[in-house]
């Protein structure tokens, strides 16, 4: 209860913070909007990508040599059918092996139950891994919906399947922890034959009124848009929406969107800017510098809907995961990390294990995550590298993904002192120049504040 | 092949008759449109309700106490969930034991497979019935389609449940037989959102684009539509769709529509006047003198959807299905006898013999049928009465559907000759004034010619 | 109420008329037990073929080139499974289609349910066909047991499907109207391993505990086996069986059993002797002249079992069935017509259709066939032949299955009166020598009796 | 190869270490026997709980108040039947909301179908663990088995569900990894009506040709009995069945058998003693000292089959299960963890994490495990402690399951030389009389060699 106090109590004082700005549609003056503070002090994310998708919930894995896209179980339908795609072959043996040749996609409906579902552990799961957000999948480029669409008749989890508003239960348990809800959703849909016949009466009839259902009713934090790229944001007429969305929709002041609007928009319109598996549009987002609040998207494993078809190794360790949410966060980042829900409404142990080990390392390291922002003074990224700054006012903290014995850290101001979160003993330092030398303190099983990576806060230090 | 020859000459003919006039959206100008020839010669039906009902294919019947529209199948999802209607409590106490409270009308389309439909198997069933054109239910109030209607996707019989195009199916196999083929269109959808949210939006986005998509593709003989009763025709924008239809559609000649085009049409506009189970739309057809083109349609049971709880005595017999076509050509309409097919695609044979035997008495009658109207001096309609007339040219024919010893005919001219249909021996008559007296002849099992009714044929009486 | 004690009445009676003799386990002293009379006055019989197979419900047809035994449904699975049937490849065909390759037998159960079973209207319709006994398959050769067996854990109707005792059901029903009710019963098993193993094993753990269970809980007035060729009676244990149901078991007075007890038993030991679709083991009946009790069974269709697959022309007409009961009658025997109900507990309409056809006929015409015996003096049977006797005290009857116009008797003392059954007015006849000549009466569609078929009772003919 | 040949070869030893003796049907004989030293040497096995149960995968967990017994989802069947039992309730309330009130145990056969399965893999799985044997649910209480038995005809993994030889083809795929096989195996069957009508038919007739049957076709290295406790061994003819096994069986050298024999069996006769969730059968196993060979079963969380329920807290983490493991082997047992598969043929990701951990610890520490017995002189057995020992030659191992600076052992020989495993550093200690105190070495997480707990090499301490 005092959660959600101190949530409504958040978002009244962010809406002070907005301009009562009126936008315009277009890029210019949307883009001109500042993107909620909320969302760069978040850090971390839950995406789910939940759908049709999770009934077969199988995609090959990296071990059968797949790349990052080609082990996404969500595209079932489409690489099973397209027969260009480099997986189709093993997205159909499987298919006709489990099964059969006349099974369609449609009919994977009637296994999609969810009769597991429990929101409130769901988003107890997330409270304790430590996220501040939530993005669940409204819709998928499959077109069936998560709530009861009006656009999405009898196939919605309401009408077929589930027969349960899953969007709305779990966003009212979200909501009640004190946690963001946002939603992903795809402006297209592979099949559907009112895009494919007239992708403007689909955008009129279909996707603007499902979308404006879907802010209105639900009050997103967050609208995550996807499956931009077969038109530009003129067809899709994502100013306009915008445009609405800023100026008229319930959540004008606090919404946060991404970039993915249209095929032109990505890394340039928009709200923030969003990588995937590290992955920008067009490269590989090790090489690229953001000053723009963005957010890397991944799954635990290779793939974001559910897959039946990952062992162990497929999925990433904790150890991966935290070194990954610090990096993305020294980087100037948030990490949505997603989850893949089970077709009767399971989150899979192994994903609970992986966020709670999140969640324990957090515990001990937050200041140095939340609310804090690149150290503008930090040596350029590279890969490998095992040392990572961040910094909140005039603190700055010092993340190492290996334990070092010693380390040295340049051009900071002296700091008023230097401890190792979680840890009480004393850290030994040395100052030379504007060097800072730390040697790592004695620790023993018994004593070290926390597994996978450790911080050193420098108070004052970023003055 | 020569069938379909002969069916497209008889197409081109009919083209020649039909005038070119250009018609307008208003009634007096649709009305004004003649009803092709085709309809009004062709005196028999068939009626095909088929579609998800198909696959609870349960109703209570009369022996529950149920009246006419009660014992409806195809009214299963209505009638289940409307807690007003008094036969809810049966459909609930069935549903709920059959298949669980938590089972949805939705979940029906698993079980229909239509894996033993024979489209060519159920046209030579028509065929040796006798009938001389086909309407199937392309679309019944639960608004799933028999054909891959783009308005209705996943909730069509390809998307979803038999992942084929029953429509077009059989429309092939019905025409290659040289019969005449046409659909049935409910105007209305119980539960479809866009329709309880904004019936204009309905009637632009979904209802006219797809009855156009099913003229244009399937190019029907008959359409005839339901469903209308909640809306004007103003609402549902009939005649504009109807100018459509006669101006521009590739059946613009030689289509043929019913009355129900909105609540205020029946009896009224549109095509020909429609009856049902002997009622219009308020009141008992017994009562009614038509001088319009009609048609009276029924089941052969109390139900058009396939009814598993209907036993033997639920079915009209032979003979009273011989009595009710003799009745409604008699009194100038058409019957459109209605079979249900079950959710894997077969024709009860129950039904298949009712209709081999109504093929069988009009081998020996047709031509007491056929191309022939209601004779002008025939006396007023009574119930009960066994005496019917038809008249083709300047032939008259007396339909007996019980066997009588001796009859008398008023107001005719003296026959050239009086002869029983099917039977080879003379007929004894007497002529005093213009009353004409039939004494029967002798027939044994081994000579008589037909079952269930007999017919006189009075050569030149109808001078 | 009525009808039960007077069944009880009559079953106390017949039990004076048995001798209170004691049977040995050998053929000689088993074929001393005469046939309980009812048997042979009962005449009439409905075979019921349920089980699994009513599931798939398929097999070729006789348009489909398909001779007698090849068109069973209920031997699908052995003939889809048995590569040197030449009906394999059909089924094989129709098994991959409908359910994929995957599909195992056993995986029918799950569509068993007989949800629309209702035992007082099957027994109804029973009754009004004018049958006086009913054999259902307890087990066919699937080895599926219609009733809770211990012998058949988890392959009954009541551990799986329809989770309920069918045969127990069915039975109070039937014997609730009077009638005598009985149950077909395979000796042998396919599939079970136990019979494969050991056929010895199987007899004594398996099918001797398992028929002595159906008779001692049950207690049917026959026990109609089937599928022993495989094996001597010896193996079997017939005898053994026999002499315990004779000696031992609560039906020891009245119960009836056929002839298949063992490879050499067909028309030489047990009880009645059997023909099945005008055939008797390695032959054709019809060169057969029985004087020993004995029965045709044959379906209305080709098949026992239901088969999806029939269309009308596929069935027996009304006409051809009270022709093959007066054949068989007045050849001494008894008609078992069998019915093959749905997987979900009806039985097809079309079927009570011919049951009902034949209950009028015999309504009209029961003192021809109920308690009467072969005309001795007949002439021998011709294939053909339009002319039947039967005999019952004095009284002889003349049924034709054709109508004549004049028809003659040799052999006969003179009668004291002649009628034609059902009609009212006089027959003329005349007599030369002890040859009698009858002219047919003049009937007219609204006097003649009855359809199909007609008898002339000679009273006194038979002295 | 080479393991398999490894295998061979140890067996053959195994062989010429085994007595040939013959063995007589009464305890005293039986119970000479003794346990093949390779079970001693085992330490770990891994127990798999499959079956029907694993379809409805659930069951009441701790955090709804349940003990021991009450969370096992194998009972799934019995608990949800029996009114008596405590549980029942929320069995009844989980099947009724899930799967209908309508729906039988046997329905869930169709959903059986272990689509995933793929033994290789999980025999790779339990290898990497470091598991030495494998115990495999041949057949449950449900009596369902995972082997085409002759006795459970159409009630086997084979004829029924997943249509595959699941217990075959694990045992190739275990076998071939070199490490033993054994099946446990239920006497008692709750619902088999032959087991409720007659034990002694059952136990003749079913049970112990079932059991041969499994020995002789698939050779297991254990067999693991349950369900013994409604009778004595006399009434399971336990001690004829052990005379064969021990005398005549293909695997009567090595195969190893535990106490599971009859109501009066358990630690008193058969082979090695069992625990379960550290309860003997009457009491808790922390108040008992074994000299006997013993194993104690349990699952990672608190069902042995899945259960679906349960969430990352209900699993125990790789700690306590590393300590688990050290308890058992220090107290002289084994440990047979068990791992509960899915449905459709996996092993839960979590579950594959816990013994990936389990497997990491054991490359490290190995030596203080396999082959080891426990230390004579080690102090008696207090819950809580986190100091323990086991003995191999002359060696004695130290392991602690908390970090301590500074431990003592006292009672033995002057070490030749003290080291931690897995660590390269040299170790301190210091001796006084017979009591040897060691100061842990300086680790950081960089040097650490393993988690959970850490092993002192005593060499030559056991002297």
């Amino acid at each position: 209860m005092k959660k959600v106090l101190l949530s409504a109590l958040l978002s009244v004082c962010s809406c002070f913070a907005m301009a009562q700005k009126t936008y315009e549609a277009n890029w210019a003056s949307i883009d001109s909007r500042p993107v909620p503070n909320w969302f760069e002090d978040a850090k971390f994310g839950i995406f789910i990508h939940w759908g049709l998708f999770s009934v077969p919930s199988y995609a090959p894995t990296a071990r059968d040599g797949m790349g990052v896209y080609d082990q996404y179980s969500e595209w079932y339908w489409q690489k099973w059918q397209d027969a260009k795609s480099k997986t189709s072959p093993l997205f159909q043996k499987f298919h006709n092996r489990v099964y059969g040749t006349d099974t369609k996609y449609q009919d994977f409906v009637k296994d999609f139950k969810a009769e597991f579902f429990k929101p409130d552990e769901w988003a107890k799961v997330f409270e304790q891994a430590g996220a501040k957000y939530v993005v669940l999948t409204s819709k998928h480029h499959e077109g069936f919906t998560l709530w009861p669409s009006a656009q999405a008749w009898n196939w919605n989890a309401v009408d077929v399947g589930p027969h349960r508003d899953l969007l709305g239960d779990l966003t009212s348990a979200v909501k009640e922890k004190g946690l963001h809800m946002g939603y992903y959703y795809s402006l297209y849909e592979w099949y559907n034959p009112l895009y494919k016949q007239s992708v403007n009466r689909y955008v009129d009839e279909h996707m603007i009124p499902q979308l404006k259902d879907l802010v209105t009713r639900y009050k997103p934090d967050v609208v995550w848009t996807d499956g931009e790229w077969d038109h530009s944001s003129e067809v899709w007429k994502s100013t306009e929406f915008l445009a609405w969305l800023y100026n008229e929709s319930p959540v004008k002041e606090t919404v946060v969107v991404n970039d993915r609007w249209g095929k032109e928009t990505r890394s340039k319109h928009g709200g923030i800017y969003t990588t995937e598996y590290d992955l920008v549009h067009s490269g590989n987002a090790d090489n690229t510098k953001f000053t723009h609040p963005w957010e890397e998207c991944r799954g635990i494993g290779g793939s974001f809907g559910y897959n039946r078809a990952e062992i162990l190794e497929d999925y990433a360790t904790s150890a991966a995961l935290v070194h990954i949410l610090i990096e993305k966060v020294a980087r100037g980042g948030n990490l949505l990390l997603n989850v893949g829900p089970t077709a009767d409404g399971r989150i899979p142990v192994i994903m609970q294990q992986r966020l709670k080990d999140m969640g324990d390392w957090l515990k001990v390291n937050k200041d140095a995550i939340y609310g804090t922002r690149a150290w503008e003074k930090a040596p350029a990224f590279k890969k490998g590298t095992k040392l990572f700054f961040t910094q909140k006012g005039k603190d700055l903290y010092v993340l190492t993904t290996e334990w070092m014995d010693n380390l040295s850290v340049d051009g900071i101001t002296k700091p008023q002192s230097v401890s190792l979160l979680g840890f009480k003993g004393a850290v030994k330092t040395s100052m030379k120049g504007n060097q800072l030398t730390i040697a790592a303190p004695n620790v023993t099983p018994a004593t070290i504040p926390c597994q996978h990576a450790w911080v050193y806060k420098l108070e004052g230090a970023g003055r």
